[in-house]
Formats: C-alpha cells, sequence, structure tokens
C-alpha cells in the first residue's frame, strides 16, 4: 500500500473562512475528508498535515524521508518565499506535487512565481479542492 | 453530452520525435488516443486540433464559441508570448484548462511565465500525457 | 481617388461579442460599414481587411506597395510582440496612423507598449469605433 | 451650448520656435485660431489656455469642475511625471482627451510613458495641430 | 505656545469632492477646522496652508525656517516625485510628520514610493483625517 | 468593552538592548505598560504578545477571528517578506494598525517596501514608541 | 550529396525594396541566385524557402526532419521572439546557422537579442548577402 | 557685451542655511556677487534669477530667446525630473552650462541621474562657488 | 575559556543524505565531532545547535547575548531571506561568521546573496566541512 | 597587396589547452597556420598578434590606423566589459570583424552581450576555428 | 611650488585622429601645450601622463601618492568600468578633478555613469580641452 | 613538496597606506611574511605575486598551469568585472581559493557581485590577513 503525505500550509487551516471569493467555501476538513475517501479507493494511505510554522513543514517533510512514496503540498504563501522548504523537499527526494486552490497567475504579481516549483514533478493551479485529487492521481501514476 | 475542444499548439506534433528527454517518448497520436477513451468513458464529444499556425488556433477558438462547452490547451511556445491567443480565450469565454507536458518551472527562465494563464480557469504542469487526462476531469467538474 | 487599407488585427472580428464592456457593443462590420461611408464621403476607395494570422497581415502590408496611399491600422495584441507587423510596415513605407478602440493605456501593463507605434505617423486609443474616422481623415491630410 | 477647455501645457507657447523639425513652424496662436473656427462651426465654446506653472494648470482643472463639459488637454513634458495632474483630471471627472503634436514613441525613452493617459478617456499622438481638431471631436461625440 | 505649520498639497483643496471612495467625504476646511480645535485644546497654534503649486509650497517651508516648531504635510502627489521638496525639508530642519489620508500602499504602484519620507522624522497613512490629528501629537512629543 | 490585540514580531523582545541608535531605549516591557495604561483610560482590553516564529504569530492571528476588534501589529523584519503574515491577517479581516518604530524609508533599501501593508487600514512609522498609542487611538476611532 | 534547406522569415521577400540603408539593394532573388551558383560549385542541393507566416517556417522545419542536412536561417524579426520556430528547430535538431544581413548589435535595442541563437551552431550578422555564403560553408564543415 | 542669465533653481535661497556640511557656508548672495564682479572683469553682462518654482524658470528661460547669450544654471532638484526645463532649455537653443555646487555622484543614487545634462553644453559639478566661475568662463569661450 | 555557539539552520540535520553530489556525505554530527574535537584542543567551548525553525534560531541568538564570545552560523537556505535572523544577530552585537559548505556562487541565482553577510564580521563559503574550523578559527582571532 | 591584422585576446594563447569542451582542440598556433596559408591564397598580409594585456590591445589597434586594410579580432573575454578596445576600433575607423570560437549565446548570460559588437562590421560566433576563415573572407569582400 | 600629475586614459593619444565629430580636431599635445603653459603661469609644476594600459596608470597614480598635490584625469572609457583606477584614487587620497571632452551625458547610455565620480572633488564634462583648464584652476583652489 | 601561488591585484601594494579603516594597517609584504612562514610550517612552497596589470596577472595564472598545486588570490577591484581573469582560472583549472580582507557585502553595492567566485573552490571575505591563512589551510586540504 502506497503512502503519501498531504502538506497544507499558512492559513489553509482557515479555509472556508478566509476570503471565500477567492478560496471558495469548503473547509479544509472538508477537502481532506474528500481526499481521504478517494484516497482509501485508490489504496493509499493518506496522512494529513497543516501547520502555519515554516520548520514544522520542514521537519515533516524530512520525516517523509523513507517513509513515504509521495507529498501533496499546498506551500501556502511559503511558496512565494521558503527557500528552506525548497531545500528539504529536494533533500528528500520523495517525489511531490504542488497544488494551489486558487489560479495563482489571476492574482498579485508575488502569487505568480514559486520557488518550490523547481523541484517538484508538476504543479496544479485554479482547480478548487479538485486540484487535490488531481494531484494525488498524478502522484500515485509517477510512483 | 458536453463538447470540449483539445488544441494543441506548435511543435506538438513532433511529440515523441522532439527531445523525448523532456517531452517523453509518446507520440501526439497516442495521447490523444489514450484521452479520447477518456472521453468518450466521461461522455464527452472531444475535438482534437493541432496546429503550429497562431492564427489557426486563433480561429479555432472564435469557432468554440456557443459550440464547446470547455477548452483543454498546450500552447506550447506561444504560452510565452501569443496576447492575441490569450485574448481569443478572453473573448469567447469558454471555460479553458492549460496543461503542459513538462514542468515549465525547471527549464529555462521564458518558459517560467505564462501570458495565457490569468485568462483560463486553471494550469497543469509537468505531469506528462497524464496532464491531459487531469485537466479533462477538471474541465467535466467545472462545466 | 486616395485609396486607404483597413487592416483590424486578431480578435476584432469578434467585436459586439469579445469583452463589450472593454470593446464596446458594435460589431467590426457595423465599424466597417460607418468607416465606408465617411471614406465615400471623403472621397477615399477604402478596403477592408480582417485576420487573425500575423503572416496574412504582412502579406496584406506588401500588397499595399505601390497600390495604396495610406493604411489604418488596429494590430489588436499584435501590437505588443509583432516586431514582423513592426518591420513590414517599414519596409513599404505607406503612411499608417495607428488605431485602438480602448485606452490602452487604461488596461493592463503589457498593452501599455506599443511595438508598431514607432513607425507609424501617429497613434489613436481610447475614442471606440470614432477613433477610426479620426484616423481616416488624419491619413487624408497626411497625404 | 457645449464647453471645452483647451490646456496647453509648458513650453507649448514657444511653438514654431521651438525645435520645428520636431514640433512644426505653425505658431500655438495659429493653432488656437484653427480651433476656435472648428469650434464654432460646432456650437463648442472653446476657452483656451496655456501655462508653463503645473499649479496654475491644476488650479485651472479644478475650475473645470461643473462649469466645463470637456478638456482637451497637451500637457507637454508635465505629460512624463506630473501626479498632480493627473489626480487633478482624475478630481473634477470631467472628460478628458490627451493630444500630442509629436508621435510620442518615436523619441526618446522617458516620452513613451504617459503618467496622464490612465486617466482620460483617450490619446492621440503624432497627428500635429490636427491631433486637436480630432481630440474635439472625440470630446464631442463622448459628451 | 508651539507653533505647527500644516501644508496641504495639490488637489487637497478638492477633498470631498474628489474620488470620495477613495479619500472620504470630509471637505479639507472640515478638517482643518477639527485640527484646529485639537491643537487649540493642546496649546498649539496651527497655520494651514494649502497650494497646488510646488513653488509656493517651498517658498512656506523656508518661512518655517526658525518660526515654526513643527510641520505636518500631506504632500498629495508631490510625495512621489518632488525631490525639491524634500529638499526644502531638509533645508529647514524643522521637525516634520508626513500624512496621508489613504493607504498608499493599497494603491497603484507609483503611489508605494515617497520621495519625502526619508527626511522627515514619521509618516501615517491610511487613517483618514485622523491620521493629521495623531501626527499633531506625535509633532507636538517629539518638539 | 473593545478587544484589541497587539503583536510584536522579531526582535522586539531585545529592545533597549537591540541597536538604542536605532530603535530607542525603552524595553518592550515599558511600552506595553504604557500602553496598556492607555487601554485602560480608553476602556479598551488589551493583550499584547510577542513572538520570534512566524507560525506563532499567525496561530495568534487566527485566534484573534471572531475574537478581537482589532489588532495593532508591529511584525519586525517580517515586514519585508513574510507573505504568510499578510495572508492570515487578509483571512480574519479583524481591522488592522501597522506600526514601526523606527522610519523605515530612512534605513536600509529593503526596509522600504512592507508586504504588510496592502492589507491593513493604515501604516505609522517613525513615531517611536509613541506610534503604538497613536495606532491604538486609530484603531479605536476605526471600531 | 548533401542537402540544405534556407529559410528566409518576414519581410525578406522585400529585400531590395525595404530601407536600403539597412538591408542593402539585392533582391532576395539575386541572394538566393547567387547562393544557388555557389551550392551548386559545393555539390549541395539547396532549397530555399521564403515565409512572412510562423507556422509555416515551423512546418517547413519540420519537413526538414530527416530530409536535410542542414539549415541556414533567417528569421527577420521572428528572431527576437519566435520561441515557437526556435522549439522547431530544437525538435528537428537538424543542424543550423543563423544569419542576418545587418549588424542586429547596431540597431535597436529589442534587435540585440536572438531568442533562436541558443540552439543554432552559430550566427553570422552584418556581412551582407556574403553572410549566407559564409553560413553555407560553415554549414558543410559542421555536417 | 556678451550676455548671460543665471539661474539657481529651489532651496538654492538657502544656501549658508541649508545643511553647509553639503553646500557649504557662503549664501547665495554671496557667491552672485563674487560672480557679478568676475562676470564685469570679463566684460559680461550678468542677469541673476532664483525660483523655487519651476513654471517661473521655464518663463525665464524663454525670456532669454533672442536676448541672452548664454545661460548659466544650477537647477537644484528639478535636475532629477523636471524635463519641462529641459524641453524650455532645448526650445530657446541658447548656449548653457549646467552647474552643481556638491558632487551629485556621491550622493544618493537618485541625484546622481540629470535630466538636463543631454541639452546642455556641458556641466561642472563638486567645485562648490568656483563651479559658477569656470561656468561663466567655459561659456564665454563658448560663444 | 571563550565561549562559541554553532548554529546550523534548516536541512543541514539531513548532510550525508541530502544532495551529496553538491553538500558531500559527511553527516552534521561528524562534523560537530570534529569541530568539536578543534575546540577542545584549543580551550574553546562550544555549544551546538541546529533547527530547521526560524524562531528558534533567533531565540538561541538572543541567548547568546551576554552568554557567548562568539557565534559560527550557518543559516542554511536562510541565508537568502531571513531578515529577522539578520535583525537578531544586530541587536545582540555577537561577533558572528558565517559558513557555507557550498560555493553558493557556482549555484542558483537566488543562492548568490546573503541578507547576513552585511551584520557578520566574514563569510567562508565552499570549503566543505573544513570552512566550519577555519570558522572558529576566525572567531577566537577576532575576540 | 592588402594587409589584414588578426588580434586573439586574453587566455586564447590556452586554446587547446582550455575547456576542450567549449573551445576545440586546436591550438592557437594551428589555428594562425591554418589562416595564414588562406590570407597566403587570397593574397593578403596576415599579421598575428595575441595579448592578455587589454592594452596592448589598445596599443596594437592604434598601430593598425593607416597601416592594414581590415582587422579580424577575437577580443575573448574583452568582448564583455572592454569600452576601452571598442573606443579604439571606433577611434582608428579600420573595417574590422569580430570572431568567437563557441556560441556566446548558450553560454553565461554575461557572454551574451558584447561591447565591441556596434563598432564592427560583423560578428561571426560558434563555427570554432572556420569562424575565423569566414572573417578574413567578409573582410576581403568588404575592402 | 604646487605638483599636479595630469592623466589622460585610452585612445586619448589619438586626439584630433579619433572622431573629430565628438572629439574635436585639436591633438593631446596641443591641449598638454595649452594646459602647461596655463600651469606654468599658475606657478604650477605639471607631470602629463597619458596610457591605454590600465595597470600604468594604477601605477601612476600611486607613485603620486606623498610626492603630487592633485591629480587631474580624464580616465577616458575606463570611466565606465575600473574599480581598479578608482580604488587606487582612494588609496592615495590625492584631490582630484575628473574631465571629459565630451557631454558624456549626451552620448550611449554606459558612458552616462562614471565609477570614478564618487572619489573625486568634482568632475567637468562636455567643455571640450577648456575642460582640463578649468580642472586646473578648480584643483588650485582646492589645494 | 606542494606549490602554491599567491596573487594579490590591484591597490593591495598600498596596504597599510590605503585606507586604513577599511583594509587595516598590516602592510603587504607583512602579510606575506607571515604567510610564508606558515606555509614554511606546513611544508608548501609559496610564491607571492603582486600586480596592478590585470594582463600580467593573466599571464602569471597562465605559468601556473603544471606547475602549482593551488592558487591563493585577492583579485582586488578586479574581482567585480574581469572576465578574463575569470577565464584564466577556468583554463588553467588549478584549485582556487578567493580571499578578501574586507567583508565586500557591507561596502558599495557593486563590491557584493565576484565574477570570479563561480569558478573557485571558495570564497573567505571579511576575516583580515588570516583570510589568507585559512585560504591557504583550505587549499593544502583540498590538494
Amino acid at each position: 500500500m502506497k503512502k503519501v503525505l498531504l502538506i497544507n500550509g499558512p492559513n489553509l487551516n482557515m479555509l472556508g473562512v478566509r476570503e471565500p471569493g477567492v478560496y471558495g467555501t469548503s473547509s479544509l476538513s472538508a477537502i481532506v475528508q474528500g481526499l481521504s475517501e478517494l484516497a482509501e479507493g485508490l489504496s493509499v494511505e493518506l496522512e494529513s498535515f497543516q501547520s502555519n510554522h515554516e520548520g514544522e513543514i520542514i521537519d515533516k517533510i524530512h520525516e517523509a524521508f523513507g517513509t513515504k512514496d509521495g507529498i501533496l503540498i499546498n506551500p501556502g504563501a511559503f511558496t512565494h518565499y521558503s527557500y528552506a522548504i525548497r531545500d528539504a523537499l529536494a533533500a528528500v527526494q520523495v517525489p511531490t506535487v504542488e497544488v494551489h486552490l486558487s489560479n495563482i497567475h489571476k492574482r498579485e504579481e508575488f502569487r505568480h512565481h514559486s520557488v518550490i516549483a523547481p523541484v517538484v514533478i508538476g504543479q496544479i493551479c485554479g482547480l478548487g479542492p479538485q486540484g487535490y485529487e488531481l494531484g494525488l492521481r498524478a502522484l500515485l501514476s509517477h510512483m
């Protein structure tokens, strides 16, 4: 059975509350719930982790070294400046897909650039909660 | 039955031949074949179109106005400079998903920026031929 | 009798349909119709041409060499990157006026810069369909 | 009867004298004279104002609030840096057309950018004194 | 008794009229009236000055040399380019606080940068008319 | 009774010790003490929080959702790169005022730009500890 | 017998007519004629192709895959923005030499940069029609 | 007898008072006095003009047209943004030398660039009041 | 006996595992072990600290205030954006040497710039684990 | 008999030794030998000069004034910053062709720009030692 | 008796020959001759030095340490990139005036910036050979 | 016995004299003397070379090819622009360590960037004369 780590970065715990016009009305737990069901159907063991702390996300990525087969990550605002998370992903070499709920290219200039993207397999953005499901499928195909 | 237009831009007819290290070894017809099967399974009528001519792609997008429910587009190198294709998509207002086979953020600087992305629903990159399938599923959910 | 070539670039065939909030509700044929009437009143022979193909626009500009007295051009999105159209206008040396329906300076950053403008007599923007009429009058005065 | 304010900015009082290769040989009074005749023919009351003082131009724009139906402005070199004039035009909300005698896109880099343009209806450049006449016609149509 | 000079730059005489969505509905005289009352309560002699002329503002700042204990300035659009006003403030060395009614960081790019700020004690923005009162209190504490 | 959360970011616990030439000689506890007294006088319940951890500040901002009426924040060096704190403030939509002890525009280039400022009501800088008091008054007026 | 494809991009059909001060007075057919004679002397089969259409040039490059031993290309204005032509050359991997009649480094800023150059063997510019002959010799040596 | 106009721009009336560490302790009148004596010795009629108003400086430059043989100008802070003064000097075509008391290249970044310099004969900076005398001698030689 | 704090930033706990082609095959504990032996030989008390949390590193630097004689820091990816760590070092004024295992100037563009370097004594990069030993020697000489 | 000066700049004496993957395995003397034979065949007197000293190259260029009919130069790394060599070539006005062994557009960013190119007839790059021969032929045609 | 070193940088030995439209028709020896006469009249011992070698100029500047009272330097093209000459002047601390024959601000972009200017007393440009005489007078006044 | 070449670039012969606040009071000969003693102790044959001439430094680096085991270089101001020295080091492939006495990151912007660093093993800066000793130790470990 494949093991996948789902990481949600800062402020994603506020989903549903936070700017629903931008991020939609689903709460994070609803999204994780849906994704877990899909994972089960695909015989994937999914661990979900959310943190607003860059350091905790790095620690979690390190834990995935040798214990997970894939990472699905929505780095939130860390997308745009956390070279430390980028280095963590590059260090553990666990196949990773990057997901964004909103279309980052339609928003403020600073959101157009991801410092994470160059070390992942691929990136999905703008497709809402479904983006997570597509990302999980992509990870599975890649593994 | 939903109708989706698949557009592949310049040089994608050379898939399998062109830099297989970057783009993989599947030919475009193989990818389209696979996608057509998925479409059929999802009760979607898929029309496939490839052109190396910016103008033909624009004409095709215009045709989709009022006749298609969604567009799946891999604009190839036009991604990075064809404001005319961007305007065409904005003009017809048909829901569109942008797909790239390779992870454009791992490659040359000029490939990091898409002039198309701000007018589409979302973007998928780096997931190879599967990216098309995920894009089709996303379009369906959106329609 | 003076001969003037009217060129409309990509997506202008979608006028009336395309983003009416930006481009207004007149169709291109209505605009051309109005301009033709003005041309007749001014004893000008007006030929109208629209294309979404950069190459066809270049071919058309070449044809104007030695056969037209002036060109009125709305290059659409080609305004911002078609150095090939710019070179075509510079090559034939037919007096040209550039027209834009919308005020390009109020819109996205990339629309603020015209690569065509340095090789034309003058530029009119933001004045809607009337801009074409003013451009025609300007061409006539210049000839 | 419609009332239009014509504003000419710094150094335009030197027309005919100043760099005739760039700006032509007509004096400002000749241009204003011609424009007044056109205005009369169009039943427009035209007030002409020229100043080399940014502050006086701002004061004049403020006076137009509630007393004029349109403004025709050639801001001269203020085009490129007077955010104060821009704010004045935005404050009074009187419909405005911006005119330049020369094609500013053919000249020094700093002349390519207008800080005024984003708050006006439209811009005309490169068409010499006729540009004023076209601008007046455009204002009338807009009112 | 401390003496404070209040300077309001270009277009601030249009407050209440000018873009009320951005600047609020209070007129400048209402703001000055309120500030004068506060000044009286704090035993400060307040002189109020508004001009749309950069030169008059510079002259006024020079007059403050040796006659005022503090300056409260809203430079309006001059904030973004008047190095001459900056030099005037640096020359007279009268303690100065810079105030903006709107949050300049939420608006157009060019408004994010103040050429005045490096020569003042501090800057207050986005707090509406109250910003003037807070600025006056800050000046008093500093003197 | 209104409830306000005071957040001080990294290194502000070192106030009085840290570069007194830049930040003054008051300790953070002295500043908080003074502000608490003012808050009491204004019938405001003030909670003070300092952390050098970006994640803890984000968590704290989330806690303020539905429990606080305003936030007064000095983000310290996070001002210049923490898009995650920016997103946290945007997510909870609690009215916020940003304060800096020093005039950030007089210092190193990188300190001139705040990524936080576009999502707050207003910003106060350069006014030392008094800036906190002015910020509290501003918050109260806004609530 | 070696087979070489000569491609001339937009506006090169206007040679002799177009800005002779920049491009010289030889017509394209004269240049091709001269080059054909040289090719014959070198036992090279030369096919000449000119188009103002980016898409046709891409199609032609694709045709060269497996049928030509070398490409000599003067991409005209496409030099500066056609990433699609660049990708076509990279896809077919036919050895290519890039030629420009004029010295592009002496002209407008935008002409100094070639997006084609990184995928060709070498580049020759400023040597007029002779540049084609030198390019052909270079191709031959490389094959 | 040659006629020279001396123009001093904003804040130069504060010389001796203003930042003596940068600009020295001589007052403007002392400098003008010294220069007048030199002018007399050189049989030059010197008119001295100082203003903090950009518009007045432009008016004065226009007056010099046909009445002065040379202009010596220290544009103060207008050096860095007054394209209107630049245009005035270009319009009247009176030979001009630009002078700065301080070495503008040792100071803030924004002072390194002069928008005036491209339209004058030459520039002298960093040589204090003597710079004016050298500038006068240079003007005389040029006339 | 001198006291030195060794700080290793994010992902350095993965040494030996992480990209050995870039960072070598020594584990962090091996490096610390070697450095401790050198420290002992030099009569230095060495405390070693590693964290992936920016906040913990800042807290640790604050603890060094008044308790350590020097800091040896490899800030990992925080090198490139943590202005908060920079401010912490500037606040405590403990002499610091910055070390990098790899030559940051040979790698991605973003690694060429250190926001930490301007507040330390000196920087050593590219010398592998020996860099730490050299840094310790340098700190000792400086103390 | 025509006289041509061949100049090779810094490090070209190391050819064959220096990075053969980039510059090939021919030594400079072999290249010069081959070129001399071609020169002889073309009745050209060729003088060969190599130096790692910018000043010596400038002196040599000056010597060519009035004594040589053409210069063939590979400026090596001076290509990218020696404005002094550029000025030397502009001063003597001897027709010059610039040659580079490698395709400078495929290499590091700093190698893409030549400060020499704007003052020469033309440039050849990427064609290895043959580039010198083509350059010599081009010079001859030009003379 | 004061001792002044005159340094002329690369290509200034070609004066009179080199682009007379830009640099005038005087030879360097004529300029030095004229300056020597002035020096004699002012009781200054003038040593003249010209070199096209950056290193020789640096050596010469070092020799001036303790032996000269002032340096007059026209660094030629080294003006724009020789940080080594800048450091030499900063090292010896001999008062220096920088001179340019032409107005560098009217020419190519790269000539607008001097890396030397921040370490000299002042700069004179555009005044031809007279600039040297004015520079000598300025040096004398400064000594 | 290992052989190491020590290269000191421009102005380092002025150490002790030159800006002692920046570079310290040790003369170069004192530094070389100290380093020679260390070298002897480490059984290294050290050759010391200083030059203000870029070309001589390049020649010296070429000499090191096949005769030296390592190079220790302080390129002085050449650090920031001598691509020719960079190429020389890359050509000879002798292991090299770059040393700077001062912390280049604390100084002017232009000193922050080294064009040499990408071709050396590592870089040491800010550690004064000890930096040379550390560099020598690093070279030895590397050999």
